[in-house]
């Protein structure tokens, strides 16, 4: 059909990513991005939005468990999940088989990447017509300020800050987030790169910091996004991310996973100096 | 000098890596491979042997911490260390900084390197000149079958299965490097991508396991190897890369790493379920 068809994903001005396309399967554009999805040679279906890897078949469970999975287990009975973002719907894949979970609400601004990833990336989005699952489409900041409720677990599943995830990083929307969380509540945001995106990370984490009282970094690795190596926010209203973790559960849970472990857990709060150094005084991993 | 100038690297027929290339500094064919040093823009000056990236002056850091000083860590007092490959410098460097090193053999087979290294990364090979260390040119499967003398640590810093090094990862070989190892004795090699070099990992564990009653893999964190996250295999007579660390000694050497801590020493061999699955009765870790 093609005879070399090859997506680059451009990262500032020093570095590419190319992956091999066999067929476009869907492009569309919507209100708020332009959104395909590709499949490959070697990574399985592929989602991106304005041309950013956003999710691939190969790699996506290790995103999805740890962003769920981390928080999931360090509260000791998550019965009510919060997912801002999160379209493709691995995240709240992941979230509903914990059995303590309840309901799991999910805000999805754009409609056109969860009829995209329904259509055509099933792995990730199998799990969204479960009745645990409310999927809202609407705008997540919007939601967190006009919330009644309260959750004890809220995922921020998002984007780069830029385009419409930009107000997911501000502070306005982190004070509704917290008022937004029970008295335990815990809240982890995709937190971008350690390698090339340190300033993004201090930025996000000075915000955590003015909320919250106990905020900590931990990381995965990814095959798709710029340097590998990938980061998630950690704040609470006071658990512990490894001291009130409990590795017994997760053996209890009956729960097999491809990535996420409970050696891993402890594990992915360890950061390399060069992490600590450029979060000093912005973590308390360590 | 150049309008647009880039080196992409490809991984079979599926993946490429680009890198923006300000000015290409030296470029030469050896008896062995072609050998290029180029200064990018965004990750300094880069190595690369036949076309594949070796060394990039932002990241090394993170592979020579990891492959010196989590043996050297281990062994309670490594006197006499052998590195195998290792031209551009960076793991002696490393390895000379521990006080109990008293002796730093290095064999690389390609003479090119090393001068192309000493000419245009000092970063990395700036140590090489030092009394502890005698650098050997040549082969170092034979060095290795013909060596009269024990080593504490072994460190096999090698390229790719192909090559100049495909030997290096042969069941000959560590047959020799198990006989030139003292009675607690550590041998620590480049050991791929657990993403996808899976089967590579399988083979050379393999090979290890005839020889060594102790395999452990570790990973860590690297931006120009294909799908970032990167690991070494450890091997010993006896020596457990957990059991055995003690932590106090990294605080009492008063070294500084911009990768290697004490947290990240045990986090390393926290492996994700997909790679224990897939090394399963070959590596003790977990």
């Amino acid at each position: 059909m093609y005879s070399d068809l090859w997506i680059e994903e451009k990262f500032k001005d020093f570095l590419g990513l190319k992956l091999k396309v066999e067929k476009v399967l869907f492009s569309g554009k919507s209100d708020f991005q332009t959104v395909d999805v590709v499949e490959t040679k070697g990574h399985g279906k592929m989602l991106l939005n304005d041309g950013l890897i956003m999710v691939t078949e190969r790699d996506e469970f290790a995103y999805h468990d740890m962003i769920s999975h981390v928080p999931l287990f360090v509260h000791p009975n998550p019965k009510n999940v919060l997912i801002i973002g999160g379209g493709d719907g691995g995240t709240a894949r992941e979230v509903i088989r914990h059995s303590s979970v309840e309901k799991c609400v999910m805000v999805e601004i754009d409609p056109m990447v969860v009829e995209a990833c329904k259509q055509y990336i099933p792995q990730t989005s199998c799990a969204l017509d479960d009745p645990k699952i409310e999927l809202i489409i609407g705008d997540g900041v919007k939601y967190a300020k006009e919330c009644q409720q309260q959750f004890d677990v809220i995922i921020i599943d998002s984007t780069d800050p830029i385009g419409p995830a930009q107000p997911l990083f501000g502070a306005g929307f982190y004070t509704d987030v917290y008022n937004c969380l029970t008295d335990d509540g815990i809240v982890v945001s995709q937190g971008e790169s350690s390698w090339y995106a340190l300033d993004i990370q201090q930025s996000l984490l000075k915000v955590l910091n003015t909320q919250f009282p106990k905020t900590f970094l931990y990381s995965f690795s990814n095959l798709t996004y710029p340097g590998g190596l990938w980061s998630f926010t950690f704040a609470s209203k006071g658990l512990n991310p490894i001291k009130d973790f409990e590795p017994q559960r997760v053996t209890d849970s009956g729960l097999v996973f491809d990535y996420y472990n409970k050696e891993i857990h402890n594990a992915c709060f360890a950061l390399p100096n060069f992490v600590r150094k450029g979060l000093d005084g912005l973590i308390e991993n360590g």
